[in-house]
């Protein structure tokens, strides 16, 4: 008798992941580039030899950290998922730590299943910044008036058109989950901010200004923009009302600098419930 | 007339520095090597136009950090401590900060007037160690006595012949302040330690567990001899009362590894007030 031939089995995966971006070219895989979503790829072609590229909820750029990235992939190997943890975490550096591995629906998609996502970005205050947090921080000496940026913050609260905001590389416009690619379409630029605020926080090293935003979806750039917009406002540049006028504006040259790469993490993605349901197998 | 010759005036300085040791092979200058005193001297060369090459208080090994390392040189300009300060913390790389300068009497050495030191070690205990921790911290996840680590740090409090805990290497063996190069001698290997305890801290990234150390002098290696073996101990590799018994032996092979140099931290320098009062100008 023949042997029946078998459909291959697919498991299907999701992992939780932090990154201390500095040393990596972002997040998405490059020709001749380190970049975290190739070391995932290698490491798990090491294990399983098996290289799925893992899709990411988003891409983080140079220099962007990660405290709760999400990624997706599938597999041939029936790995459970804690092996799979273990192996990856004494594979990739230690920059790259796998926080939670799930098996999960095929249905899951760590790019298209988001509907929120939440950054953080972390200033130093003081004179002189301590190296154990150079890499973590944007260190901005100037004085700022919080109530200014506490305004700036909830003046983006809402559904925006956040295209003053934007980076102006038109490819890279656009790339979250709220609106698939949509190649030679220009892409909607409007988002909802769900929460954006201020808040200090006592470290061992010293006080850090955190600002931390919940959205559907972020543009390129978005959120480094909002904070070199806010911290151009609570020096005294830009007037308080700014955030209204620069939203209509529709210019990305009216809204403020761009904030740098090392003070941003990716703090957390969620899903839908059925979505992330760990899968019973 | 012939104007008098004049003899030319040498300013004293005293630099504390703080440096994230990961990414330089250690203090010392080196041929070919990014240390952090060849980096100080360079720095020092295009903010003066002279380059004194600093003595600091003693090496520190590649990857080892320090929050308050002290260095001493001098300089024929006599610019304003605070102005060197901040052309020092703008010309050397994030990781090395110079967090105060100050001018000194001719007397003071940071190396020969230094009169005891303290070295802090930093381990992180739980599975996952968080990207943002790994470069200062050793990660070590075997259960661990608290008991026994205590009892091992009490029991190497006072003067003792640290030999079974110094580097093999001859070189290397004795560098510190407490005994000056005396070059072709066997060089003393007895030290007095004022304190030694191990304590839990909490940290935004989880918990650590410190060991903090203070004596009149270091061997190469001891810190991370010492806690390396008190590891073993803590984890039940080695017995209880093992500290009295590898100080007396007098032989390295007895005590345990070395622990990893990510985790150590030079934590602070101490002059005898002398040595250490600004110069009134």
């Amino acid at each position: 008798m023949e042997p029946v031939p078998q459909t291959p089995a697919l498991h299907h995966f999701r992992l939780t992941l932090a990154y201390d971006g500095t040393d990596f070219s972002g997040w998405q895989v490059q020709p001749g580039q380190v970049t975290i979503q190739g070391l995932l790829q290698a490491a798990l072609g090491r294990i399983t030899g098996e290289a799925p590229l893992p899709q990411g909820s988003g891409r983080t750029d140079a220099g962007v950290h990660a405290l709760a990235q999400v990624a997706s992939f599938a597999l041939h190997a029936p790995i459970p998922p804690d092996n799979l943890l273990r192996a990856l975490n004494r594979t990739l550096p230690a920059a790259i730590r796998i926080l939670e591995a799930r098996t999960v629906p095929s249905t899951f998609h760590a790019r298209h299943g988001a509907v929120a996502k939440t950054y953080e970005y972390r200033i130093f205050r003081q004179r002189i910044c301590p190296p154990f947090l150079a890499r973590y921080v944007h260190a901005c000496i100037w004085p700022l008036d919080p109530e200014i940026l506490n305004r700036a913050a909830a003046d983006l609260v809402g559904e925006h058109d956040f295209f003053s905001f934007a980076a102006t590389d038109p490819d890279l416009g656009n790339r979250d989950p709220a609106t698939p690619n949509q190649a030679h379409q220009p892409r909607s630029t409007i988002r909802t901010i769900y929460s954006s605020a201020w808040e200090p926080r006592q470290t061992l090293d010293g006080e850090l200004l955190l600002y931390r935003v919940r959205g559907n979806g972020f543009l390129h750039h978005m959120v480094r923009n909002l904070v070199g917009t806010m911290l151009e406002m609570g020096r005294g540049q830009f007037p308080p009302d700014s955030v209204p006028r620069i939203l209509a504006a529709r210019n990305r040259s009216v809204a403020g600098p761009t904030a740098p790469a090392c003070g941003l993490f990716l703090h957390s993605v969620e899903y839908r419930d059925s979505d992330s349901d760990e899968m019973t197998e």
